[in-house]
């Protein structure tokens, strides 16, 4: 049974030194922004972390604007929020609000990490939101012994082309370099690090006497940009984050310290992870076997998807038989999330669940489509090359 | 009795995580970089920091190079240090080395202050090095929460202004603000915080959990100028720290993590505190009424100094009788450190201890130099706002 640690009260944060609960061993999964694991209860998550379920209320106000219903918000991709409502309010009265997401260049990037980035350009092209891409260098830097300047430079180089090739409007969109824009990050994570104990970073975060001062210091780096759209507007300026539910630490300390400020509470919309290939687990750059990544050849892509885990019967009679199990299967939801149409996956789980599809059709299916999606993909990621300095926040090249 | 925590083994720290001695209400003195109490014993602080006292061997090999010893030093203001010899002989060898000393700007600067500073312009002059002088307007915000960055910034242009008063030579000293620097800080801070985990910093500093995570973080940001000076000339480059004993915490962390990155351990010298006019604690912006500021005028540097606490007996006839305590009155010890040639400071001690001398003649005379001093300073202080510029690492105004 898990514990509402985590709403207690108005505040969003609790300071009792011993809460620890986002990390705690004795639940059967683990969520923390470094650490994600066990098969995820996302209904425990919501109570355990203190959000609101997306409900079908809200989704109607989205549409209002859009005209449609978005795939992710459909299936509950993003099935967690705080504040939407209120960003929604402020929308229907005439304020626009910025989008704020991110990364950690430690690796190279793959659909998982893809996901929440379409919705964010989906979000901006019709909210006409800006939007600001922060790449956390310095945690990624500061997170283990081993890992060097060079690399991380590598992959920040080359997760700037994924961040572009996704699409976002370039007269809306600014790449945050945390090392190379620090000196417009530090005066406000100064403000917000000083409304932090170091009871409260432990409670939230899961920091112990062994974690070095670098990732005890990082967590206002990453609350600044939140803030940041209020000091380029000159006013006070709604932020929404789409990100991943492991990122929702970050912004409870942050909304804790917000009024505080001067500055709106920023809003999230949380998204799930996407599964593996072998289901177990997020898709991850710690097995790439079972990650698609936005390089990945198209033989690689083929090759990956053949091997995946399914929800398919032993064998072909048993499938015939008994019928496969689509919504415990990574190909299945591939298709669902990001290739098939509603009716199109609706079909494939009901001739999956009689019997009627056998997995090496969705295999296929989802191999040919991933290599059609990814090849465009690679060839914007390609043109995204020349447009570099565009994207930057100074308006600066980044050399590989 | 004190334990000598910090000199275990050949680490200067201890990672022990009960290990808080340099701030433990057990002794009868503390000195950490926040906090300075009690009547200190500077052997006992030489033992407890694990530093080396400056012995009359060293003083002869700087003499080989100044031809003279500077007053601070023949009267032990400056009595501790580390790696000084290895210093010299870098001297000797033909190696330059750079000076770094800082001020924290949450307040007026008084000649308390001013004392390290005046050694470092010397050591400049007479080794033709090179200075960085840190204002820590970062720390200072973080300290307490009702510091404003106003307030911060009014104190940071006049300490610009007394820094650029001593004289240092403008072609080889550069200013770094903190939060306007941080982009040259950020990246060697970063190194440096992944090797110091928050158990070290505890034991180091008193690091606590109600201590806020921007004060956790910072330390790493006043260690990165002693390497900056590496990266500037693109070789090791050797750094020498003068500065109050009561910094020396983070200089064990910095001489702890050099090595690992590539770099020569930073040396120190250490100096005492100016003691207050009041003569109990060292002289303290927090008790303005016993401390010269160098924007105090004539009259209240005479008023300041007629009210001084000296070592003279209770009435004219004692005095004349028993004679007075002059090592215990800091009137004495200014004019000594300050105005006095050594002649006249010795004979001064004789006259006093033999009752030839009343505490009015003394401070007559210590009001007659401050003003001159302080006079002479302003003037340059008021130079000095001509030429902000020329002292700033980036080169550019800092503006009121």
């Amino acid at each position: 049974m898990l514990e509402l640690n985590h709403s207690k009260g108005s505040s969003d944060i609790s300071n009792d030194e011993d809460d620890n609960s986002t990390n705690n061993s004795k639940h059967d999964f683990k969520v923390t922004p470094w650490e994600v694991e066990g098969e995820i209860d996302y209904n425990k998550l919501i109570a355990q972390f203190g959000t609101q379920p997306i409900t079908s209320e809200i989704i109607e106000r989205i549409k209002q604007v859009t005209g449609e219903v978005h795939p992710m918000l459909k299936l509950q991709y993003f099935f967690s929020h705080r504040d939407l409502d209120w960003i929604l309010n402020k929308h229907e009265g005439g304020e626009s609000f910025y989008l704020y997401t991110g990364r950690g260049p430690s690796g190279m990037v793959h659909i998982g990490h893809m996901m929440p980035w379409l919705f964010t350009k989906y979000i901006q092209e019709k909210f006409g939101s800006k939007l600001l891409f922060q790449l956390t260098d310095d945690e990624k830097f500061l997170q283990t012994q081993d890992r060097s300047r060079e690399e991380i430079g590598h992959y920040t180089y080359e997760n700037i082309l994924d961040i572009i090739a996704v699409g976002f409007n370039p007269d809306k969109t600014k790449i945050i370099l945390d090392t190379r824009h620090i000196q417009h990050l530090y005066p406000i994570a100064t403000e917000i690090a000083k409304r932090i104990t170091f009871s409260t970073a432990k409670a939230v975060f899961g920091f112990s006497n062994s974690t070095n001062i670098g990732m005890i210091g990082f967590p206002p780096i990453q609350a600044a940009p939140c803030f940041l759209p209020s000091i380029i507007e000159n006013k006070p300026t709604p932020v929404l984050i789409p990100a991943a539910i492991d990122q929702d630490p970050y912004w409870r300390v942050t909304r804790d310290v917000a009024e505080r400020m001067g500055y709106y509470k920023p809003a999230q919309i949380h998204s799930k992870f996407l599964p593996s290939l072998g289901m177990v687990g997020k898709m991850s750059s710690s097995k790439p076997e079972t990650a698609l990544f936005t390089i990945d050849e198209p033989e690689v892509i083929d090759k990956k998807v053949s091997a995946a885990f399914t929800g398919g019967q032993a064998t072909v009679a048993l499938q015939r038989q008994l019928g496969g199990n689509a919504l415990g299967c990574p190909v299945f939801w591939y298709l669902r999330y990001l290739f098939d149409t509603e009716r199109q996956s609706d079909e494939r789980l009901l001739k999956c669940s009689s019997g009627n599809l056998l997995c090496g059709e969705c295999k296929s299916d989802l191999s040919k489509e991933s290599q059609k999606f990814l090849g465009e993909f690679k060839k914007r990621r390609e043109k995204a090359k020349d447009v570099i300095a565009e994207f930057m926040f100074d308006g600066a090249p980044y050399e590989k």
